[in-house]
This record gives structure tokens, sequence and C-alpha cells, in this order.
């Protein structure tokens, strides 16, 4: 906090980040901000041997490559499924191959869910096929469907309002799109709501910023007390539809079959590589993305994206035979779609060494052209990673922005460590999220190539400069 | 061609459009161009009352909702289907409760393909189910389907080369996409140029522009002397894995079943209405678009938009208490995706009049913002016609483009009619074209609201001048 007078000292750099001229840390007044600047600048030359590797040398295009094999042969890689377990072996392999150290596999219990045959007819006013895809966690519908009237609302006020017409219909939402933080507890929240009031299910407009009539799927939560109901989300296209049919007062009858099922829990992995620290192994940053996706598409933007670019930064820089004073850690989360389960269980391991983290890094918003790093730390954490990210000015992506929680990162970021994750050109990513319209198609191998180049010139520096990044 | 001269004049508009001053009809010079430009002129006032009602006075999203009206009651509209026959008698009563003349349906026989029940899967190298959408006139595989293993290429000219190669597989083609006029060829001869080389089947990549896994069906075309083979669209996602998996040398195997079959001809109708002209009823004003549509979304876009602008045209200018002196004539036709049957039923029926057609207009690449009206006629007739268009400065759309060409009106084209298109945003066009996106949710009622103002002032002004358009 007393680091926002930095603001006020313009050109000057002279600054101290503790009172007086040094920072304090350990009840030593150890060094000035300036010479935390100079020791940041004097790794340009160690950021523009990554960034050429990575952009322009013989490292162009190897993440998409190697995310592309991957999704290509495995497909999907829901959490409890056999793809998964097949991908988690087949990185496993891949990170000892690629040479990288203290390859490891950590186990996991996780939800074991699986959609099964589901399908939606309209019925009145006229037959249609409803595109659906099932939410994860739902419960499934009699062998012979549940075939009800629809109730259309447009948000949760006015299932409110019309509660009364609610029971022994199938409530479909027709929401709009505000943004995804803000809309996604329709999605969520939908069928606790829908079956509070009465209804035999409910069918959630995806959350999408866009649509070629393709539905979105994802978690959905029930809630003690409150009957469980069948929820599926549906398109876009036909929550507007059904919309304006009710609107004019039409009756609209829909057959929902969902053969959806939970099994018992699974075993699966956190999968885990190193280079390891040459003078604090014991410290750690750690680089990540989650290997585990929907059911749908190639889970290739979600996150296989992210979950390469993370291997990549540690083969770019074990490449160019660099190894960082303190640990530079992949994690491989599982199961994070399903409310990181894999990340909770990393934690509650790992959490007796917090002290030693310096960083935790997640890339799962989209490896399409970074635009900067979203950073959540302490004032003087933040100043230094703004120094840090000056070393991109290559790549002219040097902001440092807030809001650096992720799913599998905010546990150690509520302990108070600072957390970073990458942000990209957002615009299109709600259009393929969890659809199956997610595969190698969106990925641009040039894009990733600059995703990894800033994934990887940050996380070194920060794990390699004398001192870990201040909490306070 | 004489009239091109007219550039160089600058702002001088005193032009002959025959030799020295005035204008030859029918052996006598009537006219000079400035005394047409002045004549068009004094339209200004018409067509601001035009642009008032349909843009910003009541008329306002009128085309709009009478779309989704038919469009959510009966759905998409394939040439032989119930719901197109449903859809021309809706619009026959529409066209008659709207107080609009001559209201009649003009017989037409009419193709009757339906796609049945139809499923691919990929079998090796994993287990993959695969979109797809069978092309319009492909006939079925037998019921146990067709398993074969997958040859990729991106060209005629690859296939040719690996021609070899073909025998007994599944032709899968993963050609880029250039334009629609250019890359639409893989979908229509992609079929015969498979089965020449030995292929049981062909798969095409969808003619798309972008693609959230949504196929794009269309019609397909046998060449006699070739054996038929089943042939579907596939998304581009899976056409581009495919060929990634190719390329690594990995043998793909799909199961591809079809229930596509061809029924006989069907009865149906191109629906017309007019506004008959109240000086010389007997000559002609067209605008059209076309009420039938693939058997996927709602058809709405293409080209229920063009239909129901058309429709909007006649009913702004009834509702103003116009009548043009000549008749303005609505249709719309049937079959158009079968190869413009209805159209060519129209043109065989009324060509013994075409000396009486002024100018024949199509809407049939989308209703979003026009851009300016595609025209093809001579050069006299073009010129006019930028006069018309002049009215539309208070819409700011006054261009006029080449290629007035579509495919309802090019049989009047090719015999010299002067004939119109509505040109407009294209850029997303082809990501819903025949595809399960083409919906009431691409479309977006203020453009319909302009394209209709446009649609309107154009057959309106060109069907009360004094004169025809001329030919030459
Ligand atoms: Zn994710
Ligand atoms: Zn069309």
């Amino acid at each position: 906090m007393k680091f926002l007078i930095f603001a006020f000292f313009g050109g000057v750099h002279l600054l101290s980040l503790c009172s007086g001229k040094a920072i304090y840390k350990n009840g030593i007044c150890k060094r000035t901000f300036e010479e935390i600047k100079e020791e940041i600048a004097s790794y340009g030359d160690v950021a523009k041997a990554i960034i050429n590797l990575a952009v322009y040398g013989k490292a162009q295009n190897r993440s998409y490559e190697r995310l592309a094999l991957l999704v290509d042969t495995v497909g999907p890689r829901l959490s409890g499924s056999k793809n998964l377990e097949k991908a988690i072996q087949i990185m496993y392999q891949n990170l000892q191959q690629d040479g990288l150290e203290n390859v490891h596999l950590e186990p996991v219990r996780i939800p074991h869910w699986e959609r099964g045959e589901e399908s939606a007819v309209m019925l009145e006013p006229r037959i249609h096929k409803i595109a659906i895809l099932g939410l994860g966690s739902s419960i499934g519908t009699p062998p012979e469907g549940i075939t009800a009237e629809v109730l259309v609302v447009t948000s949760f006020d006015e299932l409110q309002r019309r509660a009364s017409e609610a029971r022994g219909k199938i409530v479909v939402y027709n929401q709009p799109y505000i943004n995804y933080s803000r809309t996604v507890q329709y999605r969520t929240q939908g069928a606790v709501e829908a079956a509070k009031v009465g209804a035999l299910a409910s069918l959630i407009r995806s959350v999408a910023s866009f649509s070629i009539y393709s539905p979105h799927t994802g978690i959905q939560e029930y809630q003690d007390g409150v009957p469980k109901i069948p929820t599926a989300c549906i398109t876009v296209e036909d929550a507007e539809m059904m919309s304006r049919m009710a609107s004019h007062g039409i009756k609209i009858v829909i057959q929902l079959k969902m053969g959806a099922k939970t099994y018992p829990d699974t075993d699966s992995f956190n999968t885990v590589a190193e280079i390891t620290g040459s003078k604090y192994p014991e410290q750690v940053v750690l680089v990540s993305g989650h290997l585990d996706s929907w059911d749908v598409g190639q889970g290739a933007m979600d996150d296989g994206g992210g979950a390469f670019i993370s291997w990549e930064a540690l083969s770019l820089i074990k490449d160019l035979g660099l190894r960082p004073k303190r640990t530079l850690r992949l994690v491989l989360w599982t199961a994070e779609e399903q409310g990181g389960v894999g990340a909770f269980q990393y934690y509650q391991l790992h959490k007796v060494n917090i002290s030693n983290y310096s960083l935790v890094m997640e890339s799962d918003a989209g490896t399409f052209l970074p635009t900067g790093l979203q950073f959540t730390g302490s004032e003087k954490a933040r100043a230094i990673m703004e120094e840090v990210m000056s070393l991109l000015k290559p790549l002219n992506i040097t902001q440092v922005l807030s809001h650096g929680e992720g799913t599998d990162i905010n546990f150690w970021i509520q302990a108070g460590v600072p957390g970073a994750s990458l942000l990209d050109d957002l615009y299109k990513y709600f259009f393929f999220h969890h659809s199956h319209g997610d595969t190698m198609t969106v990925m641009d191998p040039k894009q990733m190539n600059v995703a990894a180049a800033v994934w990887a010139v940050v996380s070194y520096v920060v794990a390699d400069m004398e001192e870990m990044l201040p909490r306070s």
C-alpha cells in the first residue's frame, strides 16, 4: 500500500520499497527497487533468446503441433473418462521424453459423470429436433423421457414472478448474454431455481457470445434440500425461438430424454514435471493449465492450449540450456471442469510448503494473441511484475492487469501467494467454449508461439531472480 | 457503350443517350437523359416517404416479424416437403389479407428428396461421431452403411494425382475456402469426381467461411455415365482433423450411413401477388425471393429475408396509397435450391411477354445491411439505375455494382431483360448458409427495414417511370 507513492515520482526511479531507500526482508533492508529493476533488465538478452526461439526459431509451432497430436489422438477428456486417463499417460511419457525432471503423477479421486444418450424434441407447436448438451452432474430422465409444457423466462426474477406457472413444466431460460461470469449463473443454478418452483426439468440458453446453433455444456450444481431435476443447455437460437413463440401465447411441449448418470469417483492424476532450481530448489514458480476438458469437441482451446504453452515454457527454457535458481514446476491439472478437483488435492498436499511458492501461474482463458498478464498480489509484487513484463517489449505485450485468479490457482492466491493468468484476445473464446466447436481449428500456431514466449519469459525470470516475489 | 463517355463530362449533365440530345425509342427521339434525371429526381419525396415508413415509421420491423412468424410456425421448407407447401398456403393467405391484387399460385412440379436418418462414425484411429449433412440429390447407403478407409485430398488435382489410391475408399475433400462461387464446385462435383476414380462415397468439407462445428448442406449433381455414390458434407473441423491425421500416415476408417432417397416429383407453386399498374398494367417490374430452403435451421436468411423484403416492398407502396404506372409483381419462387425449378417454369410460362418486363429483381444473398444494388443491363439502363439509387442518399446506399444475376432471374437476364440483386454486408452470410444456424437469430429487424426500403424505392420508381428501362 505504501508503494502507491511510487506513481508520483515520475521519471525518478530511486524509489525505496521500504521506508527510506531499502527493502526489508526477514528484518533486513536488502535491496532498493532500483537494484531490482536493474536485475530484471539484465534478463533482456534471455528474454530475446526465448522470444526468438519460440516465435521465429526452431521451436516455432511446436506447442500447436504437440497439442494437435494429443487431441487428435485422444479427443476430448472428460473427468472420469478413459480418454482423460489416456491423455495423462501420454503426457507423462511426453514430459519424460522431453527430458524434464521429476516427472511424476500425483493421485486424485475425481468425479465420473457421463451424459449417455440424450435428445430433445419439440412436439408442439411443430416437430423440431432441439440440439442439447446435458449439463455436467445432471441426473437423467426416466427412460421414456419427460414430456411437458414449457415455461420460458428471461431471468430468475421473471421465474420468481411466475413461480405459480412453473409447476409440472420444463423451464426454458432465455437469459441475455452479458458476459460469462455474470451469465453463467443460469447454467450453474438454473436447475435448482426451477426445481424450487416445482419444474420437472430445465433447459438453459447456452452461455455463448455468438452461436451457429451450437449448445455449450458445463458444470451445474444441485443444492441440498432441493429436488434434483434433469438439466441441459440448448442453443441460443432455440431459446430465442421459444421465447418468440411464448410471447405469442403459443403452447410449447417438449419431450426431453437424458441418459446422464453419475458413477463412483475414479482414480486420476495431476501431471507434474520440473526444471529443478539450481540455488533454491525447494522454492517454486508454478506454471499450469488443465488437461481435462468437456466431452465434446477436442478440448483444444479449453484448456489444451493453456496446458501446452505451459509445457512449452519449460521446453523453451530447457532448450536454451537455462536452469533458474528456483524450481520451475509444470502442473497439468485434472478435473478442473468439475470445480478444480485436481487443484484442490494439490493444494492440500503441498500447502505445507506455501512459504516456498513465489508465483502460481495458470493459462485457462485461451491462447489467442496475448494482450498482457493478469496479476493478483501486493503492490510491491505488481511493480516487479511490471518490470518483468517490460522484457516483452519486443512482442509489444507489456500490460500488467488485475485479476490474476484462475480456478486452479485460487487456493494459493487466497492464501497470499502472488498469482498470474495469461490475458489474450478473448473475443472469440465464448464462441467455442464447452462446445463441439472447441477443436484445433480454433487454434493458431503463431498465436500459441507468442503466448508460450510470454509464459516462458515470465516464469523463468521470476524463478531466477535473487528474491521471491514479496507478499506484502 | 456510347454512354461510357458520360464519365468524362464531370459536373455537366446535359448528356444525350442517343445521337445529339435525345433518346430514340421506337424510332422516336423521346427524351434527353437530363429529362429522365429530372423525372427520377421528382421521386425524392416518394423515396423519403418510403424510407420513413419502413425505417422510422409504423412499418418498422414488420418484415422481420412477419418472417419470424412464418419460419417459427413452419420451420425449414425443403423442396417436396409438407413444410414448403404449408408455407406456400400461408403466404397465399397472407398476401390476400394484405390487400394485394391478383394473388395466385402458379403450379410447378418440383423434386422431392429426403435425407432420412444419417450418421457417420470414425472407427479408426479413434471412435468419433462425425457431424454430417447429406447433400441434396445424393443416394443413400445400404442399410448397413459403407465402412471404408479414407483418402483425404485438398483438391481435384490431388485426387487426380492419387487416383490409384481412391478405389474402394471414402474420399474426404479438405479443400480450402476461397469464396463461395469458387469453392462450391467441391460440393456440387465432389461425388462425381470421386466416383470416376472408384471411390465408394465422398465427404465434402462444408463450403463455409467460418465454422463452429456446423455442416453446410446444398445441392450436388450426378453425371450420366458416372456411378452414383453417396455424398455428404462434414464440418471444416473434421475435414482439417482428418487431413492432419492423414499427413501423419494414420489410417482412418469411417462408417457412413445415409437414408437419403429421391421420391417422385411433387406439386408445388410459385406464389404471385401484384399491385396492378395504373397506366401500363401489362408491363412488369418483378421483385422476388425464394420461399423454399434447405431442411435444416429455419431458412430465415436463405431466403426468408429476400422473400419477405420483397413482400414488404409491395406492402410499403400499398400503405402509402401509391400505384405505379406499370405492374409491380411479387414472385416467391419454389424449389430454387434444387436449381431454380420454379423460376424456370415461370420463365417458360411468361417469356411470351418478355418485351413487357422492364426489370427483374431478386434478393437471395442476405438482407443484412445493404451496401448497394448489383445490376446487369445496358449502359443506358445502368445510368438510369444510378439515378434511381441516388434517391437512397438519405440511407447512404447509392452504389450500383455489376453482377445483377441470381438463380431465379437469370433466364430473363440472359434474354436481355435488365436484372438487379440486393447487395449487403456478406461477411457473415457463409457462416450460416445451408446450416442449422440459418435461423431468425441471424436476422436483424433494423437491417431488414433498410433492405426493404431500398427494395421498395427501386421497384416503385422503375415501375412508375414513364418509360421502361432500355435494353441497349
Ligand atoms: Zn478451462
Ligand atoms: Zn437462396
